[in-house]
């Protein structure tokens, strides 16, 4: 944990009051003593340090922050819902990488009891979550929905799911361009979308480019959806933090 | 499973027997009925076709295999040795992505008792790089060496290691180029070095600069060993892949 993050409920004034969980990780893991300062920030708030105050029974933190919030991701995720073991090793991965919004949808190679699993379930991937941000000291926990109708997302909802977000499709085409050339010139945010294992079906793939969706390419290797998901975004994000796009 | 891969003892002239493993996938996931044919591979030999000849108690296919084998990974990855629960979930990702060679190595801020896992042995790890390369479709299966002492290991194995490599050290620090556009103009390989969670420290990194390596940077975020060697190969080749590199 580099950061320790904290529920916006859990501030009285500047003060803090550690959750049973975060006080034993503070007392075995960090073995705080009064006075210690530890990295902390608040969900969707600024970031900052808290002075350990109190550290009997209960711990409690004299907090300061700084003026504002870390930057919002630049990358939103539409993501065809990958079986469950791999869903479940993903969540803390993608709050890490930073992701505005996690968009699980439907598609005709997702296999339909996919969805009745508890890693769906918030009280499941949030504390997953929680543990990706502090990992990458960021405080912007990622939008999750669940949708299992792809057409009527994709033709209805997404455009207020993502706004004034470009479109790109990972499609692994021979003649599609390459995933770190396609983060288009002066796009503030992206919206990646990302098919099951078995690939996007003609129906989908035509209805995402009709949308707006891009084609762009890893490559020709088949990879495992927590592997694919991983790459693409430091892919994508790689070719535009070059100097040339 | 996208290929099936096989090792060269399993095969008698163009007949392959699976073994009792591969024959209960073959049977209960795959269906196979003679005539079918599946996508095969030699372990560090080429890619194929079988046709089921057999179905019965034992599984056999007769083969027929691509004159050469696939292009061979262009990535050998030098790695401080991670908390065993992350490199078992490695192994499978790496062989997927494509490394030549993964180098383990001891660090100042790697526990010593990460050593002392099976997640470390070649019967663990061989079928979870077995696994990587069927999914992925491909056959080389990556070297592995693992290595207690730091200093002897870059002073005076690596070049045997791994020679003929570009090298490039991923390093979190705000001056350093980003890993997208680090791969060296003409080079036909990389050796890529990834740190310990906590970072490589002062004396390794400048061991490491002073033997060749170039520092490169994924960005600030702090991410899991896992997560950011998936980030930094991808990011890395996706340079790579641009035209302008």
């Amino acid at each position: 944990m580099n950061l320790l993050l904290l529920e916006a409920d859990q501030l009285r004034g500047s003060r803090a009051v550690l959750s049973p969980i975060q006080a034993r990780h503070a007392r075995d893991v960090l073995r705080v003593v009064p006075g210690q300062e530890l990295r902390i920030g608040v969900v969707d708030g600024p970031r900052g340090l808290g002075r350990v105050a109190q550290a009997g029974d209960s711990i409690e933190l004299e907090c300061t922050f700084e003026p504002e919030p870390p930057p919002a991701p630049d990358v939103d995720l539409l993501m065809a819902l990958p079986r469950p073991k791999v869903m479940r090793r993903l969540w803390a991965q993608l709050a890490a990488l930073g992701v505005g919004r996690i968009v699980l949808t439907n598609a005709a190679r997702v296999e339909r009891n996919y969805f009745d699993t508890h890693v769906l379930e918030p009280e499941f991937y949030r504390p997953l979550l929680v543990e990706g941000l502090q990992q990458a000291r960021d405080t912007h926990l990622p939008r999750v929905s669940i949708h299992r109708r792809f057409r009527p997302l994709v033709e209805d909802e997404l455009d207020a799911l993502s706004p004034d977000a470009a479109r790109v499709v990972a499609h692994p085409a021979a003649d599609a361009a390459p995933i770190a050339g396609a983060w288009p010139h002066g796009a503030r945010r992206v919206l990646l979308a990302v098919g099951p294992e078995g690939g996007w079906d003609d129906f989908e793939l035509r209805l995402l480019i009709a949308r707006g969706f891009r084609p762009a390419s890893l490559g020709t290797r088949t990879l495992r959806t927590d592997t694919a998901c991983v790459a693409l975004l430091a892919a994508l994000r790689a070719g535009r933090a070059l100097p040339s796009s």
